[in-house]
């Protein structure tokens, strides 16, 4: 080794060793006679101290020429160090160089190698090598390889197999879109990359493995939005034999176990509720239950009286914002503005504040008197001082509408704290979903999903009622895993493809195998897949997925270090038999 | 869950209790008046027992109905068994059943779900998920997932980060073929499967973070030879500010902690010889240490004797059989046969018999008296009882020949014992190899590998002679892991790219990013790559990789299960912008 202790370690029990140290050049302070380094690796900074009194000519002529980011190896002396730095482990000594070494001098970086850095997005992703060597980032990844590791150990405890499902396998092009991958010895055929490894994981099932667990990459060539990846990696389980309880029970357990074992939190029961409910109470199916502010629907209450507004709508909702019955009308207005944005496209929101003396003063004050409000903020649990926020509109939109709202009022009144964790179970998925567009179902979890047995029978004429052992694991406002008990009888698996849309043959082609292997004995199984950047990047407090990935795609899928996808040589599409259209 | 307990638990400790099983059907006995069926799951077997006395009507004829491998519920009661089984767990006990339930019949399937079987390769691949339900090959994946945690805790609790690195990479057509894959939202532009993550290691390193593994998949575009799959498994790993030595020491440390705590083998120190060594002693550089026949050279004691094959030879060598004067003439013939079929290429093999009396008789008796061939005797090691073998031609290929003659004797004397563990460290590969077809230089191991610094100097006039801190760790005759010191210096990395035949712009366009990267402070690092499959199957006492690969692909790189790769719609090459060319 090029050292003997690293640089994180060091304390006032190693005074007067000899070591070597090696690392980077954090930052140096220069006077002249005396010279003073911050040398940095992963585990930590050890000051080092080049002194005329005491180090020799030569190394105090090297010492001058250490810039940024320069490597070094020193040797020399631990001393107890005259100003101590509480802050870190390492702050009580320094070491008393007398030799130094410049293993790779540096150009200046691109942008400062400090917690918060002066370097823009694109310049980080750039030089990304540069940017991992700041704190945040690398703990960042640190902490990534220890949730993965914890996770694979609870699995693996609890007897689940770790199975390496193939990366080279056939193009299904229903749900998301597949990266195709040419093959050269079998020319005009392509394979595709993984949008997950669900029907390998149900064959693992067909095939005896009872329960398995994989932290696998999966792929889809979508049109990115902020915080998607290409590439994303998911950690990847089913079972054997078991019903939906035994599911949730199982990933209950992960997470709590991961909330305690990696953050130290206990967290109770994981409470359940139903998609329908959920979309009731808090307008979406990945509610963030750390904070209230939960829908209560005033149809009853606000229409019929005169407000030609909320007369016509379909569904009026409120929610009660605590103590925001101070806010000014500027304030207010801004909410306004904030909801009619084209990305909200709300046509407007009604306001009422419940004022600390327990009147009342509306934006509708026209329209609705004084008991009404009084029963808006009773039905909407609306307190004096708080300021309740309604509106109204067909179902679908207004519920998504109010969610937003809901989230960003949470944000601004600082209810989102990301130490504190609330998962839950939301059930009862609706197995298909009917898309206007394209006028048919979608599944909604995917092709594979069982549908209720109880409700098999309606498969038939009324597809659209039908509900599904299907479930999502939602973590402060994120999907972070869902699943699902699948279908494994033959005949109920043709008949969802059909529902789907796919003609036999199309069925037959892209999952004949999958179709086949359930008149082989295929058993009762279902599982559960965890999105594991959005996961860690949760339990590490934040809600944006890149910072936790050594290496992201910017939003156009390039990888801007290495400057990938790029163009390749004639003869490589030649030996793929493929020409590039000219356009 | 549809059981209270597995197939593989039951004991007389749960006499008497009530249980409920779920499983397949392996095999029934039918008596008509009684009935059992061993019932299998991933833990074992349980039987069950119907009988007429005891099971209701109802049951007993639906257990009459049952098949191989249908998947059916069973509850009842453990009661002792009449006839013991002692080679199972359970064997002391069977299941009286009080009611069966048929949860998904079976076809039979089309090879037996047996340890041994009936079914061909072709289609154990095709229906791969039933030859996973096969004890060998679901054992073999139960074993490698164990290895797999077992790698990761022990790199874990040695300060190595699991980094996640891209899969959507740059094409660098050096080296090995590279899959591609088309980018549509960069059209005319495509990724790279990784065909190993290196450069990204590298680029952690720059970045600080130390210490690196990943178990990772890779993929090579080659023309598949037997046992070699598209695409595999790497335990891929890097260390910052090591020497050779650090990295020998720390995974030899790995694979004894391997063999200790996966097989309970106790092994020593690693052995080390040069790869000049190896190639003399073993007549290549992945040597089988499990037993000895070690090449001798014999070219002072072989030629100028009158033996005119063996005077215009570059290389005489000779190995000593043990045990084997006794090999009759037609036992030899088969030897010399072996050796001149066109996949090893000799012209012949010289024997000389060391008969248990001390007299000589061999096929060159006319040309070397008895004396000669007590020297060649007294050089390769052989003692009375003994046979010699002997081959001449040019260095390489005869060393060659005789490697491949030298295991395939060690195979059938049954030296090469599956439950003895040999490994050892090859090292001081050569830098370059001289690829004579393209007359230019090869990257021994990989572009990125640094020249022994001691022989810089060497490699603007001498490049063939430099040597590197390169090593291959190898196990019982297989190459189980590569790895080097690797270039942290940009100029030298430049000269390395034109050494190996790039232009500066293709060294620039395809590496530029890393030679980039050199220059803000990249420290000395230096890594190895281990191969899981190869690892895992060797371990498990056997060679082929394959049946540690839960799906894998055959020669022709297609998925015979899911028939994969195929043809894909006109649309998604619309939207990749590209054409298959016309045949």
């Amino acid at each position: 080794m090029l050292r003997t202790v690293n640089c994180g370690s060091l304390t006032l029990k190693q005074l007067g060793e000899e070591v070597t140290l090696a690392g980077w050049v954090q930052k140096t302070r220069n006077k002249g006679f005396m010279l003073w380094v911050d040398l940095r690796d992963r585990y930590g900074i050890t000051q080092i101290i080049f002194d005329e009194e005491r180090s020799s000519k030569e190394v105090m002529h090297k010492a001058q020429k250490l810039g940024r980011e320069f490597v070094i190896q020193i040797q020399g002396k631990v001393i107890e160090r005259v100003s101590k730095n509480p802050n870190i482990l390492t702050g009580e000594i320094e070491i008393l160089a007398h030799s130094v070494e410049i293993l790779n001098p540096a150009k200046t970086p691109p942008f400062t190698i400090e917690n918060v850095t002066d370097g823009g997005e694109e310049l980080r992703m750039q030089y990304r090598y540069l940017d991992i060597r700041r704190n945040p980032v690398r703990e960042n990844l640190v902490f990534r390889s220890k949730v993965s590791l914890a996770v694979r150990n609870f699995l693996s405890a609890h007897d689940f197999i770790d199975v390496e499902t193939p990366y080279l396998i056939k193009s299904t092009p229903e749900g998301a879109r597949d990266f195709v991958v040419p093959s050269r010895m079998n020319q005009g055929q392509f394979y595709a990359l993984p949008q997950s490894p669900q029907t390998f994981k149900q064959l693992l099932m067909v095939g005896g493995m009872d329960k398995y667990f994989q932290i696998v990459k999966c792929f889809r060539d979508e049109d990115l939005r902020a915080d998607r990846q290409p590439e994303f990696t998911q950690i990847d389980c089913e079972m054997t034999f078991v019903e939906q309880e035994d599911i949730l029970i199982q990933f209950e357990g992960l997470l709590t176990h991961l909330l305690q074992e990696i953050k130290g939190v206990k967290v109770d029961k994981f409470p359940r509720i139903t998609y329908a409910e959920a979309m009731k109470k808090y307008g979406n199916d990945k509610p963030d239950i750390r904070f209230g502010m939960e829908f209560s629907e005033l149809n009853a209450l606000a229409k019929g009286k005169g407000f030609n507004v909320f007369d016509q709508q379909e569904l009026i909702v409120g929610i009660a914002v605590p103590q925001a019955a101070s806010y000014t009308r500027k304030q207010i207005d801004t909410l306004i503005d904030w909801v009619k944005r084209p990305q909200i496209g709300a046509t407007g929101l009604v306001w009422v504040k419940c004022n600390p003396d327990g009147s009342y003063k509306s934006s509708v004050d026209k329209f609705y008197d004084e008991k009404t409000l009084a029963s808006w903020a009773e039905a909407t649990g609306a307190k004096a001082g708080d300021l309740i926020l309604v509106m109204g509109g067909d179902t679908h939109s207004t519920r998504t509408q109010l969610s937003a709202l809901r989230m960003e009022l949470a944000e601004q009144l600082g209810l989102r704290n990301p130490n504190e964790f609330a998962p839950l179970w939301v059930v009862d998925f609706p197995l298909l979903e009917w898309e206007e567009e394209s006028k048919r179902y979608l599944a909604m979890h995917h092709p594979f999903t069982a549908p209720k047995p109880e409700q098999i029978q309606l498969l038939e004429n009324n597809p659209g009622e039908v509900a599904a052992n299907a479930y999502d694991l939602v973590l402060n406002g994120n999907e972070i895993g869902g699943g699902s008990i699948r279908i494994h009888d033959a005949e109920i698996q043709k008949k969802m493809f059909d529902l789907l849309g796919f003609t036999p043959e199309e069925a037959q082609a892209q999952f004949g195998f999958l179709m086949e292997a359930f008149q082989y004995g295929a058993p009762p199984h279902g599982g559960i897949a965890l999105g594991l950047d959005r996961l860690v990047a949760i339990l590490g407090g934040q809600e944006s997925i890149r910072d936790f990935i050594a290496f992201p795609k910017n939003n156009s899928g390039r990888d801007l270090m290495i400057d990938a996808p790029s163009k390749i040589d004639q003869t490589q599409l030649d030996e793929l038999n493929l020409n590039l259209k000219q356009n």
